[in-house]
């Protein structure tokens, strides 16, 4: 019988989960709606019948399933196999492997950045043939996961790797984490689209107006970027003031941790070659001692819309082999 | 024959050596005065003289060396044991392990404060028992160094954990490294100086003026500690300047590592308890998750000026040992 793994992406809005085998490749998925909203015993519950859909396809079909692994969206801890912290669920000290102990499968937790960087290394083709990877996902927030020498960095107790919140700017623009100036409040998505409302309040002949039809509810992280290429010097202005800022958190990283290479996900990722020459042009001569230091690649990451199971599922082959 | 280790210190103006035995203890040790401008082939040579005097003292005494290790103020290749690049020695790619390689003896090099963060880990007091360890030098830079599961972390072509080059307040103030607001233009003792001198013109009324015999040219690392300490309020002003950058930076690495402890060295480190207790308060609460996640230990190094020579010489155990 073929070994698999469930991989489960957690979010606030939905659950998505999938078998995956040993090749990284997606035998079966399936997403549950959920409202977090609704407190954690109903969503505890709505993941246990995910989890048992997936155990029962697997048994109906041939397969047989080894360990489960989670991404979350927040803190957990890999050791104890809780949820410590995760706003976007309304969670706090869940004990998530506790409560799926009567399934008698091992069950692995890690934050869903770390899982989807995991992922990008074992199954991507981007990351391929690297060993030290760091991938950023630039959406609401900025996730950042870390593999150094083939391993997974989680940091003591599981609490590294929030790449996120480094500060760049002391005193600068007010994050949700409580300091004031970190890497994602002037490099996430939504950091893009302040900087595009920004511009358009400053700018009322800018091309971005009439993109979004002179209305700002229409704006998103597209806005910038389309007018950009279409020669607008305003959206220029935007796109420019985010590469910056996106290019000195890099850049951070690159002499922290002097990786192989940086893999961009998330949605501004979907910007693709565009973006991506933008950084390298950016990043290109300013990392620390750099004619005498190897280059980190920046590439977009691969795994997109399924890097969340893969990665989870990762994560569940990796501990399980261990 | 006891087995040692010889560890050097190499820096600008002294290179300093040691025979250091397994138990980190210092069984003999030396410096020798040099000019780096003078040129690498000098420079070279007075290694050379150094190592054979150690060498032949350990001959001489019934002890065996057994590998020799290299703390270098710069950019250097672990694998290939080469000097990139070094600012103060004038060096750029230089093949130390190769001009040495008549001494029979294997010859390991890293960055001056990876090793030092190394010997910390081995043989320090205030690191023992901590597997996961950050060490900042505030000197004129700062030097940073990471072991990571009780292992020297370098990054790819040892090229990373260059922690003083990562921008805590984007197109800040000018770094040496080409950027612009790296953490060490704000935080390292250069910094504290530039702080101490700024507020002193501000302020022709500070204690400062009078501890420093109203001459600028006197001002050091001590000026503004030791007037906050007596209550001037300007003194008092600069250190909590200087503190909060600190902090930021202290407070980046223990989102981006998760490290037990981070250790200060270099001259600023020499404020002791007072400088800690400062640092702790502005830490606290700051780090991410805070109460959900461990609180990194903060505390001065311990090894001081033998820092770098057991630092080289546990790198060379190491590495020997592998």
């Amino acid at each position: 019988m073929e070994e698999l793994f469930i991989g489960v992406d957690v979010g606030g809005m939905s659950i998505k989960a999938a078998l995956v085998n040993k090749e990284g490749k997606i035998i079966y998925k399936s997403t549950k709606k959920v409202d977090a909203k609704k407190g954690t015993g109903p969503f505890l519950r709505d993941i246990r019948s995910l989890l048992i859909e997936h155990i029962e396809y697997a048994k109906e079909n041939g397969f047989i399933v080894k360990a489960i692994g989670f991404g979350v969206p927040g803190i957990v801890n890999p050791t104890l196999g809780t949820i410590d912290f995760a706003t976007n669920l309304y969670m706090e000290h869940v004990p998530l492997r506790d409560y799926l102990k009567d399934l008698n499968l091992p069950i692995y937790l890690s934050n869903d950045a770390n899982v989807a960087c995991l992922g990008e290394v074992r199954f991507g083709a981007s990351a391929k043939g690297y060993k030290d990877v760091i991938l950023l996902t630039l959406g609401t927030g900025i996730g950042g996961g870390v593999v150094i020498n083939n391993q997974l960095f989680e940091g003591n107790e599981g609490k590294g790797a929030e790449l996120g919140h480094e500060v760049i700017v002391v005193d600068g623009h007010q994050c949700s984490c409580g300091r004031k100036g970190c890497f994602e409040t002037y490099a996430s998505a939504s950091a893009l689209l302040r900087y595009t409302k920004e511009e358009m309040e400053n700018n009322k002949s800018s091309l971005m107006w009439e993109y979004c039809k002179n209305d700002v509810n229409n704006i998103n992280g597209l806005t910038s970027f389309e007018c950009a290429k279409l020669g607008d010097p305003s959206a220029n202005f935007v796109v420019n003031k985010y590469i910056k800022y996106l290019g000195e958190g890099i850049l951070n990283f690159c002499n922290v941790f002097r990786p192989q290479i940086i893999l961009l996900g998330g949605g501004v990722s979907n910007q693709g070659d565009y973006l991506i020459e933008k950084v390298k042009e950016y990043c290109g001569s300013r990392h620390y001692g750099y004619k005498n230091t190897p280059l980190v690649e920046i590439k977009c990451a691969s795994l997109k819309n399924d890097a969340g199971v893969i990665g989870a599922a990762s994560l569940a082959m990796e501990e399980f082999n261990k």
